[in-house]
């Protein structure tokens, strides 16, 4: 029941202007660290798991600094390698209303890519753990992990871990071309797959009647890609943005054959939307861990990615509690006190 | 018409992280000084009224800082006694969309909980007053201080002076059973008071009909508040919570039979919603001393509190002319040059 | 196609308060260097244009880092006059909601009062250009700047370059009386004028409709100046401030007869909205210049002052891809990566 | 022996950047107000004297945020008058080692330049009080003030208080024929003076014999300048300027006859050393109110100029007993805990 | 060699000013966590140590930031409890030249009080541990504690391990009287003591002769302190304060009979002090468990306190390396790069 | 006389904790871009020159940063191309008293390594320029730039232009060897040369006698190398660090046979030591350029230097009469107003 999780991913350096600076206004620039699945450990941590982190950051203060944000946040870090030269980053500017956010990478040849499982393999980091999670991202970044990934899913699969995958599919790291190819070949590792309407389309090709209203489509993709690649669970985040400062968030989850899809939030202002995806990833691994209905399961997730947008930073620093509130209703923003 | 108004309530230290950082984010936190009472007086100078603080504060440097910060927006501090090793303190976290803000209180045993008016009594504090205000707050914190407080408000009495009191209650420092006690003993000393619908029904018993509009639950509250207590004024604040970022706000004041409900204010983007009702109580005392028609009054008191929801810290720093430039109905937000 | 364009106005030192506390608050400002002229060139630099300020600065540090935020920028800093003991200043609260924004100047005697054109003349500064641009504060600022003006205009004319004046009416600087006077002398020397329908009636005695709606009045507005002062082009910006926060903004062009009123944005949260009509401005001379017809012109011209709303300072920091993606209708907040 | 200080002068605006930043880099400014004769006079209140400020200030958010820093401090700010346009300003540059610190004035046309004595005359400020102080300053930026302060000076005396004045020679405000000239008038007025050495010579025509010891010459300028105008007391500051980080500083006290020379302070890193003379003077002025021997007065005095060097701002923050403490010896810096 | 240190003492809520700011100037505070114990655990484990806090934080934010910011250093949190009202804080100003840093503690009644060893007693806390650690303020901040610690120290020393405390005495917790009691029955249950020649005077009556110089004097206290309480190792830390800028700062360790006195560090801008004693522990620490001689031991613990000095917090944020350098030689403060 | 200046060499992004904080504490970091070659161009431009900047910055918001930072500060960036996908940046943190600073470079495969002459050449970029330079850094990044510089020299050489060099090394971009290697050849296109005694030794095996002072194995170095590569001017800058916090800073200036010595500076307070040496070098060009004698030459350049330790982040924001002013001898840090 609480068994570990194990996450691999790349760690990166996000560097932001504060508030809604233009990067070529900036004279400092907040820092955070972050990773898609460091940010959905982050998150797993909060509502009392235990998640280990398998990376490799450089072995300077900037690695350091990185190591020190997911210890601070809870992340086991053990089985992070040091190593490599530099830290991937990025600068990330935050929209506001038309004016949309901006990311701009640089993790070229960063330490992640150099991590190896030659010498460990995968039999320390799996052990007693019970689920294995990784995203696009992380063989996205480098071609030379995609046979990591898959020997960790199938060392995973071996002990009887449940493995997930969010896609987090990000075109200026790869085309839908190269994603497919490699992805297609991941998939039948996976157990629990997250992937956006429109992916699903570019990417695995899957056909969506641009007709029908976004759950239903929402309901086809999964449905063609549970199919196609054997998934037992597929979560489709189903977002509408009306502006940079408003959106509307919602999601399906397709489970063992059963569909739910969540209720819809109104997010009037959006404090920082990074890691939103990476939080409903989060809630829904932490509602099949806990054994809960799909329903409950997609509510939760959907409401801990909706209290995302109201927090600085890409982890989802929010309890279950929190979570759990905004599920049985209370988002009224009244003051705890 | 100009004479003083005296005001007794704890001082204390707020601290926020800037922005909408949470707390386990921190690693600054800005210092704003603050009490019920103290925001009450602090919009009252800003309307052109006297202000005496009474209050303790410790004889060290944070207790020296409260002061100036006092003194720096008008208030008048002779009255405030020094002594004490701690000043009362909380921490702020500022919410937004679903995420609601939070207090956390550490104010035991504050300097103020050791207030005497053994030596003194309050007979050069009132001199020459015209009006006596406390918060629940005020005897909330310590039980020693319920007789002070009577005794302050049968002093104030005896002078003529208006006593008014709002309920103010935090169910963080006592239950409703505790403040019921003591405000039933302390209300028949009282002129107005300030008093929301829910803690009506929770603390004195007032039989609300949940099914009935909210300004019709606010007018049989008022009017079973003034009938129990013999109170000659009850404000009643409506709070319509959206969200952490969208309020709609207004109020009902009985007045001496009279009912007057206010507009509603639609407020878009809240930047700080701490010390409203302290403005809106601020907005009735000037009315009532200005001897304005019920309507006026609170129009003006339900305007101040809108405004305040502007403005960063507790203190309601706004003019008298921005107030009624906004009940007058000039409230799109043009840029004033 | 290609040519310089030269803008005469005065530079100013922008003081205000962090996010939205008010000055009494701050307790440190930030620095922004602007002027009305100076924030529509800075816009056209970003679009790919050559501009050319016209203007007088202070031989001292701060006179040197308004020449160093123009340089940074982009603009053409050789024709600025260092001189005088002073560069304008003014502070700015910026307002929330219901509360409103406020400009308090502090511009008199500045240095831009005493810039001369005795000695050079105009032909070295409009050489090669092809278009001259001024705002209504140039001449609002000191009398004797008018005749200076109208000198550039008449040079700028015979030299065949467009000349255009953005009226920029600021009641704290002149009357609708004086203003009259001045520009009455001024506007048959000009092409393309920028004016709003309040001014228009004011200080024009433009005759309003008040029970038309607001295009149909700016449409009016349009053709009673250009027939009257023999404008080729009258541009009518029109806003609706529903509050501090949140604004609908679109503008009207008159062009050698023809007439376009642009699409209607909705800001929802405005971080800050100084500048905006210097971008409008800036956009309908891009519009103009490129040879675009009056409806893509004025359609560039609203997105790029929508888009001015999200950014912080008074330059209007967008490219023309950000603009024109706006045009396209891209306006939905997705973060860029 | 406690009766109120009453001190005449400009109140002005500080920008500077943080730390040791030069203007051109500045994107935000710190923000404190001050005033030479303002300076002294919150030394003053924190050694338990009552102060009051009799001044200028514009009737706008940046004379009430002035007022408003000065009552923080405990100054008393009811006979300031509010009215004119603009509150003078200036820009300071920290220098650090051989880098010299910069201040640009923007001072001209200051509200203060229009206080008016015509209305309420020194009767109503001067009630009560039992000294009067102002600085050179005060009559430097407008030719009209100087007949005011003369008024001052005279129903000081008639009224039995002590009269005193600090040079405070800017040389960007007047020359020294202008200074010789207005101070000569007023120094049969003045029963305190303070006054370096070379302003002595520059100003006054003291002989100043170039090969002496410092110390020597303070003696030599204190004895010429008593005996010229009849001053009680002369102060002479004397600081030996090793860089910008690291000063010796000390004073020689001139009384009725007696001359004090106080010990030497090595002070090795200056946080910020403007408003160190006006610590001096507000020492010499408490030693004098005080009763206390030439010696101890001067002690005291260099003592508060000393710590002024710690403390950011203008404002000598610091309490009698860290005075004292520092006099009888204790300043070697220990955390007090 | 490698086995774990156990460290038991109150974790607290550092606020200061930024820079040389005072705290009734300061608009916001900066944050940090600390302890006497938990800053020279953060020591040990920057150079490789593994250690585990034992304390008691609040179930609330402020808690969790601070378990949050020991895990951010590698602090093992496992065995910290969780409960009680408030963390304790203390609110620190820096000082500079002659002005002195100053502590206001804010304390009592903290979480840290509450500590229970009822119902885990120290069997899993010591288990494979190897060192057991505490300061004085352990038992100084609540007289129910010392039992607690006397139980710790027996247990530890059941188990083998070494048993160290640092006196930290600190007046405004305790009296001498009260310290010198408690002591006296907790340091036979000690191996190694960290004592001043002040302290050990006022508290334990050691002779101290005021003509010697300073490491005489230590030393003496070292031989009277080990016969008395049966210390195997005592280190007497020697600081010279010229200013609150500058120091001088060497220790002498006395152990199992030998004396070693470290060389003397000139410390000429020191930006923070506090920790400096904690980081002298830690190096003691670190060379008994290594093995090291006095000399070296000494040498690294005074290397380690001098770079303290030049480290924001209270945390010795500095490597094993960086110290042997400075050991070594190297503190000429070239750029590494 | 006032012939171009043009420079070669690589931009980069500085980032740095404010103050003296650790990297590893940071969670904010101020932005700065730099350059050895664009530090002693920005210097030269605060003393009148003009200079042109030869490099190639990424065409997204940072590269655009980059450039407008330069714009900024007067630096002419017509020959920057665009291009590549990552600007280098480093990481830097300041040390104080015995902490060193350091310095954590990611430079590797930056847009710069990119840069090509084959479009262009360097006709265009060098068309009327006086001056061209270099830095080793600028070979050191890519082997493939070595031919690149080799180009421009002999192009600048044919024209007339002085050809300059700073050895600049940096032992974390080559070693000894390869720089030695590629410097050879480069070393003969050259006229003045900035390098280092210890430096000269372990690269070019210059013959240094430990045993003679500073100056003098400055004097057989600079004659050495002279004699080897045929250099018409070598500068040798002597650095003595104390201690992270003050250091000693004078240099030597052999120029065609002549030897000049500078004065010694010490610097009791360091705020940002980065660019010193390349205010030396701009210094000695600008010398050079004017036709001084070797003496004044070298006194200017070191004043720059010294200045330049006071200013934060690397370019050396000092005017000509600031630099002239010190070498006069005002450095005592007086307050100017």
């Amino acid at each position: 029941m609480s068994k570990r999780i194990v996450m691999f991913g790349e760690l990166l350096l996000r560097l932001n202007p504060e508030g809604f600076g233009r990067l070529v206004q900036a004279d400092r620039l907040q820092v955070y660290y972050t990773g898609g699945e460091a940010n959905a450990g982050a998150a797993l941590v909060h509502w009392g798991r235990e998640v280990s982190l398998v990376s490799r950051v450089p072995d300077h203060e900037i690695g350091q600094a990185c190591l020190n944000y997911m210890r601070r946040y809870g992340l086991d870090t053990r089985f992070i390698q040091r190593g490599g030269d530099r830290l991937g980053l990025f600068y990330l500017e935050t929209g506001a209303s038309q004016r949309q956010s901006k990311i701009i990478y640089d993790r070229r040849d960063s330490a992640f890519t150099g991590y190896s499982d030659e010498a460990g393999g995968w039999d320390e980091v799996l052990a007693g753990a019970g689920w294995f999670h990784f995203a696009g991202t992380a063989v996205a970044v480098a071609g030379r992990l995609a046979p990591v990934v898959a020997r960790a899913c199938r060392a995973a699969r071996e002990r009887g871990l449940v493995v997930s995958c969010d896609l987090n599919y990000r075109r200026k790291l790869w085309t839908p071309a190269q994603a497919g190819e490699t992805m297609r070949e991941l998939l039948p590792l996976v157990d629990a797959f997250v992937c956006g309407v429109e992916d699903a389309g570019a990417i695995f090709g899957a056909t969506i009647d641009p007709g029908r209203p976004g759950s239903e489509q929402a309901v086809d993709v999964a449905r063609q890609l549970a199919a196609r690649f054997g998934l037992k669970h597929v979560v489709v985040p189903l977002r509408d943005s009306q502006s940079a400062t408003a959106n509307r968030f919602r999601a399906l989850l397709f489970s063992q054959g059963q569909i739910a899809v969540s209720r819809t939030y109104e997010i009037p202002y959006i404090v920082d939307r990074v890691g939103a995806g990476d939080a409903l990833t989060a809630g829904v691994i932490f509602g099949l861990l806990e054994g809960w209905e799909p329903q409950r399961t997609i509510e939760f997730g959907v409401a801990a990615a909706c209290l995302k947008h109201s927090v600085p930073g890409d982890f989802n620093l929010v309890s279950r509690e929190e979570v759990e509130a905004l599920v049985a209703g209370d988002g009224a923003g009244r003051i705890q006190r």
